[in-house]
């Protein structure tokens, strides 16, 4: 790149596919990765960029000229533009729009009205549609003699004059039907269609169970829109399972590799405050205790066991009610009988437990009735940890508020304090300290 | 079903989706699932057995005559029939396999002898290949003519008189062309495909980065046996989201909402069982410093406070690393700027949690240092829990270990015990204790 062999960069580029492309812009250094789009110019295929980390892809945009963007952006499929262009701000956006030709921009421009991460941001405004009186031989003709077709397509989409869902022909279905049918008669008149106001997480839910390629967009009449595809949709499932799973790890703000170390401070900073409140909670407890702590300091030693056997327990428990929320497998018409199966699961694994830890506590500390004492408070916080890991996400999930991304928080809170005063308490008791 | 009115219910079965009927099927009570595949016969789409839990699956199919099994197997893809069968053990296999059309029953078996896991059982054998002679006329034409295609289809191939490959071609790209174009002209020769021995993660990789709907699949030899299609890659990615989740949490032995108590408990031991040994390993460390808890009980008190802020930072740190382990985004080529990174972003938190808690501890039990001797130890505790969380993945990664399985105990009791043994340590020399 810093010799500019500009026929040869441009072969590379145009040889690779989108996927690799952005790999190979995210492996060069910043100030080369502008320099590659410039030289390269209209062989560089714009959605490569929509590979790469959104840090990375802001920066090359910032850095280009607005006509360099808006040139690789008309080549873009709609979808893969709107993807490019939300991630700028709106004077960036407006610059762009204003050097594409009207037509375009309309169709990018009323896309991203549709509010963030709905249907209507993902979908691909290019599809076709043919008209309801044709038969298949006019359909298969049109499409070898247009030659102005969408990139991919896995279906052709049949609608009246005013654009009104008629219904849905996949490609393999039309060429399996003899010339001379009419389309009305191949068509699937109940496919599953999807509102533009949807959220692409309930869309994504959608393509998995009924196994779709392409699904047909409508707005609120009716009218078909666009259509979404099953590669947006995989994006999507990645997207979404990355989400719950960095969330339950305590990871709440997005973040990417190459972000820089102090935004990643900042944003994981919140989620360990909230952490630091709680673990004071539970120590306020043990504080409750210090009279007994000081006469017996096993209690101390072993309180942080109880605490942690129930925290894992429990986050054995929270982790399957997230998943079982977050793909529907959970509702209400089964959440007792889980609650129940949860509690008694707690139940089971705190009785064998209590005789393990307890053998080994007595094993260790040479105190007869230690072993009773944290045998029990363990039962206690193993049942008290799959009640609050199970009913705690199932209530989230009710108050709207995402269950992976604050369980874990009051979960352990629940576990810490059920099990430093279980333990605690029950030592005071049995020992008749203080 | 009690009722038993045969036309109503084949009448139903018939109109839902597999996927709905998969649903309807989990909602009956256990006897009433084989009956209503016993009473619908042939009207009953197998496909929906997929759909439902593997415990649900196997229950019903070890209830039915093998002879009904046999048929209904008939009318799957061959990847459904694999998928269906391969839950059951040999000998039930067999009984099935024996009822099966001898062409039907080779393609199944010789699928099952491909690794679990491996692209080989994932494919579908049927698939449409023609000879590189053709024109796309011919090839469209046979399309409409044959009666016996696959269900469904996006691309078909070019294969030569021995099966070797030779190239692909998308449907839309042949609906594209003009009839007398030759289908050499028109296939993808560089096409990616797919070595039935593959694993299926390494499919469902390369199925997100490239975009693809279907993917073909070779043997050693470069011959053509089977097709992936995107259906089943969905299901792949998120089989594996959710094992990563559910390994993250600490489940890590499959179980399904439908298992009973005691399987579920049993399945969850071994993971608390390992958690209770680091957790005594975690209160030795406690155990060393007997003295000085009885001196100070303060120290009892805060000292949970120290590890667990460790501990929730070096998760935090773990499930990013994990996660860029799993999507290949962190490799040998960033792993160091990627542990620099970690190592900075503990180090910031660690300062600033430094100063907050050591406030916090003053104000609370009013001695003088304590503050300094908490800060201190969690500085300590937070690089320490950012090395290891990112080491410790990276790590198994190398010594070929899931990441996501192992490494959640390995690193909190890295900060269990560099937190206890820093603030403990710490406090010792500062105060001059014992």
């Amino acid at each position: 790149i810093q010799a500019a062999d500009r026929p040869l960069l441009c072969e590379v580029v145009a040889e690779l596919h989108e996927a690799d492309l952005g790999d190979l812009i995210e492996a060069l250094a910043p100030e080369d990765r502008v320099a590659l789009v410039e030289i390269t110019g209209t062989d560089f295929d714009f959605s490569a960029l929509n590979e790469v980390d959104e840090t990375v892809r802001e920066e090359i945009l910032e850095e280009l000229e607005p006509e360099t963007v808006a040139e690789g952006v008309r080549e873009l499929e709609s979808d893969d533009a709107v993807e490019l262009l939300e991630s700028l701000d709106e004077e960036d956006q407006e610059q762009i729009l204003e050097k594409l030709p009207p037509a375009e921009r309309e169709d990018i421009e009323r896309s991203l009205l549709y509010p963030e991460n709905s249907a209507g941001r993902r979908m691909q405004t290019e599809f076709i549609s043919v008209p309801p009186s044709w038969t298949v031989g006019q359909a298969i003709d049109y499409l070898s003699e247009t030659p102005d077709l969408p990139e991919r397509f896995y279906e052709i989409y049949v609608v009246d004059a005013d654009r009104h869902w008629l219904g849905a022909v996949s490609l393999d279905v039309l060429l399996r039907a003899r010339r001379l049918v009419p389309i009305t008669e191949v068509i699937e008149e109940d496919r599953r269609r999807i509102s533009a106001l949807e959220d692409q997480e309930e869309v994504a839910r959608m393509f998995g169970k009924y196994n779709l390629v392409a699904a047909p967009v409508v707005d609120t009449t009716d009218r078909l829109v666009g259509v979404i595809t099953i590669d947006d949709v995989v994006d999507v499932i990645e997207e979404e399972a990355d989400e719950d799973l960095k969330a339950l790890g305590g990871v709440t703000h997005p973040e990417e590799l190459s972000d820089t170390v102090w935004t990643i401070a900042r944003g994981r900073f919140n989620w360990l405050l909230v952490n630091l409140a709680t673990a004071f909670l539970a120590s306020s407890v043990l504080g409750l205790f210090e009279g007994q702590l000081e006469k017996m300091v096993a209690l101390a030693v072993l309180a942080p066991i109880v605490a942690s056997q129930g925290g894992n327990a429990a986050t054995q428990t929270m982790t399957v009610a997230v998943r079982a929320l977050a793909t529907r497998e959970l509702g209400s018409y089964n959440a007792l009988r889980v609650v129940l199966r949860e509690t008694m699961v707690g139940l089971v694994n705190g009785i064998a437990f209590a005789v393990i830890t307890g053998i080994a506590a007595v094993a260790w500390f040479k105190i007869p009735g230690l072993g009773m004492v944290i045998g029990l408070a363990i039962i206690c916080n193993l049942v008290a940890g799959a009640l609050g890991g199970i009913l705690i996400p199932m209530v989230l999930e009710r108050v709207r508020a995402d269950p992976a991304v604050a369980s874990g928080t009051f979960v352990t809170t629940v576990t810490d304090v059920v099990g430093f005063f279980s333990f605690l308490g029950i030592a005071t008791l049995w020992f008749g300290l203080k």
